[in-house]
């Protein structure tokens, strides 16, 4: 079928809105009617040539919702016009990880995910008969697209897509990150560095795990309302900051932060979110991505004395179990998703909506199909 | 009183027998006469001047046993004749950090320690008049010396004392990082750097958890067998490994460690210690106390997939709760001190000691008074 898409061609260069050839799903694939997609910093990485992973020509987009419209065989546990949010890590319940208990990164289908193909070894999208790529397993910049059953969260029918379809990264990423892989408790400090789409959801999940002291870090002052918004209890801007932000943040938290959290990708900055911490338990999160390359360093003593470093990738979510949860949190009124989403423009309008990322003007960009 | 001791009067030097003056205990101290003193690789840190927190004169040593002799005022715990352990990290049980539940490090006396003092800010050391600094709030190259009552273990009559001296330090920071920090559980992986004095109890540590593979690595072949005859279950030589260790050892253990232990102290093996970890959730516990300044370092992207990196002190074992428990292991056979103490000689050697140390020929020497 002729799907319309935006399509990143090489890196660097703006997408361009195109009709594409997709094959029907395959053995235990699904496919799905995209009806938003969010923007993510992640698809600019990648647009920009920096991701050292990123393939082209290729059909970027992974925060999407949308309709089942057709299922290949053996799928099972999803049907036609069943609502969906696509997961780029997906959720086998198969494989060593998914039965460990100890994380949500799913090994079934990483090796062709990284290549831009399906678990097959294929692409469902073509060009004039040319191979496109597929992204992060989901293409969610595309009216519509393929996506293997396990990496399909079915979310209730009421939600709005050009809402819920946040979900399927920035929410999950910031509140997944509280909530699973710090396990903040009602009482602890936490300090978040960056808040913009993935900080501000830390800052609102650890409001919801009855935090004291939520500090909030960025250079923007107008990042201030938004946060308070959300649950901040305290913002610090470093630049009105005299002297050193660490031993400020130390004081500030009495001691140091329980947990802390990096959203930005800025290596310099993790490590003042690890030396923040608060000596003897204190535990720092990475979320934010680095440029390829790029390495953090602290002195061993910093850990001797305690402190624990850590990261985490999709909030430490199991997609197929927790998106659907969280859809519950947004339509229950537990998580704020509308004042995070500023701007919504039909994919013909994608371009302006990563200028208006890179300009630090939006917090969300969502694309309608 | 005047007390026999291996005096560190400058940085470099050997050490020197001398008579000491010592005072005695005042408010809240106990005067102990040490018995039998562990030579240390942070002795041989600290003499070597590259602490930088190392002052000098001291009379060096932490990992000591002896019996109470004398009790200052206000001391209710203990009484003359009790047998104890000095511990370098005190448990006053009152403090926001022993309180904690989260960490074992007690900070009552934290401040006066660093400086070689005792909580009142004075030493009770003396030589011709002229102050001699305490070290690590023990000083047990001594055969008499003040301690604080916090930081005194109280532990069976019938242990002796050339042994379980060892439980001061070594045995209990090797131990109590397998059993407290990392909570290894039966089944577990678990990669070991370093089979020296930490690293052997590490290992014993991991046996008594219920480790499944317990990898010793070390660049001395003579370590394979007595790390065999302490629970190693495979021995990896860096040296004959070809190609690089990292992914050696990822193979090895069937996709990492579940937990790994660097007992060196060499920041290059601790990033190696890290990135051998399992993706998802391997842990990697810094034991080793690394140079001043120097800095360990890692892509964040490991910790991202889900590597932890941790620290541990005195193996996060509360001294005067744990170190008694310990010692009952050791008395019951379920721990092996013995082989360990490689050397016992008398105070007078005690250069011999540190000789034996840095040729490598000793795993513990043990000095008696």
């Amino acid at each position: 079928m002729d799907v319309k898409a935006a399509v990143a061609h090489k890196a660097g260069a703006p997408l361009t809105i195109e009709t594409v050839t997709l094959d029907g799903p395959r053995e235990g694939e699904v496919l799905v009617e995209i009806k938003a997609s969010g923007l993510c910093h992640t698809d600019a990485f990648t647009l920009s040539g920096e991701d050292p992973e990123g393939i082209f020509p290729a059909i970027l987009g992974h925060e999407g919702a949308g309709v089942v419209v057709d299922v290949g065989p053996g799928v099972t546990s999803l049907k036609k016009g069943d609502h969906v949010i696509p997961l780029y890590t997906p959720e086998c319940r198969q494989c060593d990880y998914c039965t460990s208990g100890k994380t949500n990164l799913c090994q079934a289908i990483r090796e062709t995910q990284g290549q831009g193909l399906m678990p097959d070894g294929s692409s469902r999208f073509k060009i004039n008969g040319e191979k496109v790529f597929h992204y992060m397993g989901c293409s969610t910049f595309a009216n519509y697209t393929v996506v293997p059953e396990i990496a399909l969260a079915k979310i209730r029918e009421d939600a709005p897509f050009d809402k819920v379809c946040y979900i399927g990264c920035g929410v999950t990423t910031g509140i997944g990150a509280v909530i699973n892989t710090a396990k903040v408790k009602p009482g602890d400090n936490v300090v978040v560095f960056g808040l913009g789409g993935i900080g501000l959801n830390v800052i609102q999940g650890a409001r919801l795990a009855g935090a004291d002291m939520i500090v909030g870090v960025d250079l923007n002052p107008a990042r201030k309302d938004l946060g308070e918004k959300f649950g901040m209890t305290h913002f610090v801007n470093p630049n009105e900051v005299e002297g050193d932000l660490v031993p400020y943040l130390v004081d500030l938290t009495k001691g140091g932060a329980d947990y802390s959290f990096e959203c930005i990708g800025n290596v310099n900055v993790m490590r003042q979110a690890l030396e923040c911490c608060h000596k003897g338990w204190g535990e720092s999160i990475i979320i934010g991505v680095a440029g390829a390359g790029q390495e953090i360093s602290t002195r061993p003593f910093q850990l001797v004395t305690g402190r624990v470093w850590k990261g985490t990738a999709f909030g430490g979510a199991k997609g197929r179990t927790d998106v659907p949860k969280i859809v519950d949190w947004y339509m229950d009124g537990k998580i704020n998703i509308d004042d995070l989403i500023t701007h919504v423009m039909p994919v013909e309008k994608i371009n302006e909506g990563f200028d208006l990322m890179h300009e630090g003007k939006s917090i969300r960009s969502v694309v309608t199909f």
